[in-house]
């Protein structure tokens, strides 16, 4: 069995790394803030103090941090040395092309083979090991990783052999995500102040054209305001909406959806909404609308 | 068996009007420009070269054309007396809830009944009988009119006794279709913009949290460019964008995707392509990255 260091134990990172610690894998793990380890601590996994020194000697280094910013600050060059060359790090953060392009010069020099691998799924999935995998880097890493990305997965998309192409996927599926929230506030505000319940708009909707679970999932967080136990939270949705835009903006492509969902999110932001599911940019739709 | 006398034989009335023949319906059938009607007259259909001589001695009339203006033209105080007291005008065509309830008067004074029945589905689905049908009106009217929408129908949506309701959703739901071919085309975009083929983006998503027949289909549709034969032509769903934003004015709803939707459309007119596909507004997104 594969000796696994896992750095990063949010709301994904935590269910993801206990899911890896059912199936049996040794794991190492690894917060800034060391308390969120302790349900991991209690089900055998070993406690980090510091990067550097939990990577020394596994097999594989597991990342999954909040944004660009705490990945370029958790996988230093003395991490990576301490890792080893040959090994292999995977890095299962949501963050920009640009960001692991970087990255990967940073492995190149340290000998470490750098995969990218950002999940689609809420935590739920992730702790049933049911997530939906963007992988792309080198093949050989791919073969060392292969069955610790199979116990974590429902399916596992190959990107090729660029590792950023999996993160520009992973930013364009957050954008649909988002564009169907928006799009589901705004019809549902539409229906509502023409006198019909939003509810029978979302029946024959979800159960005709839109029978998907991004439709069904949040249309019911929309419609029962299910904003405050969030599966995905609002200032992450955020990040992929800016880091979305930093990419299209860097590849001069206008995209008139994504800078109206900038505008939600910022909203959101200013109202302190952060901790709130994503899904909450339909309250400003319904606010807009005189209708909360 | 039922007589109907069925008016409007455009893209999706030429097919319904089909599938009702098939399935034993005696039809008389109206159009403005008779030619449309042949391939049914062949098929045993009666053609009528008036609506007001039509519509005599029929149990229910329906009607399915472009817009408020052509329905509003079409079902005159004449044609509603000599349809007759008592009898049933099943309105399919999608317009808007005003035009319905102005339609509405005008059936009480006449004392015809009113079903509104504005459908979900392109024509292969209307000549299946495999629409999905949004129906409002009185319960009496309903039942004259079962038999007849179970054979035009995959299923039927019961909106309650307010026929206007059922086209309000309707227009939310072209909405949320337009949204989602609009969202597609920048994320498309966007991906090949930075790189990666639109049809890794197609694929991952169609087959995991947008696993469902628009996104399937119209994502097909722009990925293989395929506007030249519409299965719902872009001048009627800018009809159906405007007819939302009239009524989305009316009832002061801001709503800002189908605003930017709108200039899409009105760009896609402008252009001469009101013939095509509406998911040809994709093209535009295209132009715009530099992509065609």
């Amino acid at each position: 069995m594969k000796t696994i260091c896992f750095a990063g134990l949010g709301l994904m990172g935590q269910e993801m790394a206990m899911n890896l610690l059912k199936k049996g894998y040794i794991l190492k793990v690894y917060n800034r803030t060391p308390l969120k380890a302790e349900p991991l601590v209690e089900k055998g996994a070993e406690l980090a103090l510091n990067l550097s020194e939990g990577v020394k000697g596994v097999d594989i280094m597991i990342t999954m941090v909040s944004d660009d910013e705490a990945l370029e600050n958790l996988v230093t060059m003395e991490v990576l040395k301490n890792l080893g060359e040959g090994k292999t790090h995977l890095s299962m953060s949501s963050v920009s092309p640009a960001c692991i392009e970087k990255l990967s010069i940073l492995h190149r020099k340290a000998g470490v083979k750098l995969l990218s691998c950002p999940v689609f799924g809420r935590p739920d999935a992730a702790r049933e090991g049911k997530l939906w995998l963007c992988l792309a880097g080198e093949d050989e890493a791919k073969e060392t990783a292969m069955d610790i990305l199979k116990s974590m997965a429902q399916k596992i998309y190959d990107f090729g052999l660029h590792p950023w192409v999996a993160n520009v996927i992973k930013l364009a599926g957050n954008f649909l995500i988002a564009s169907a929230i928006e799009a589901l506030s705004e019809a549902f505000s539409f229906v509502e102040k023409n006198g019909v319940e939003a509810i029978k708009l979302y029946n024959i909707m979800t159960e005709t054209l839109f029978s998907s679970i991004v439709y069904k999932g949040y249309g019911s967080n929309i419609l029962e305001k299910k904003y405050k136990t969030p599966g995905f939270k609002l200032r992450l949705g955020y990040k992929d909406i800016r880091l979305l835009r930093d990419t299209a903006r860097n590849s001069y492509t206008p995209m008139p959806f994504a800078s109206m969902l900038e505008d939600r999110f910022l909203r959101a932001l200013e109202d302190q909404k952060g901790d709130w599911d994503w899904s909450a940019i339909a309250e400003y739709q319904m606010t807009d609308s005189g209708l909360s």
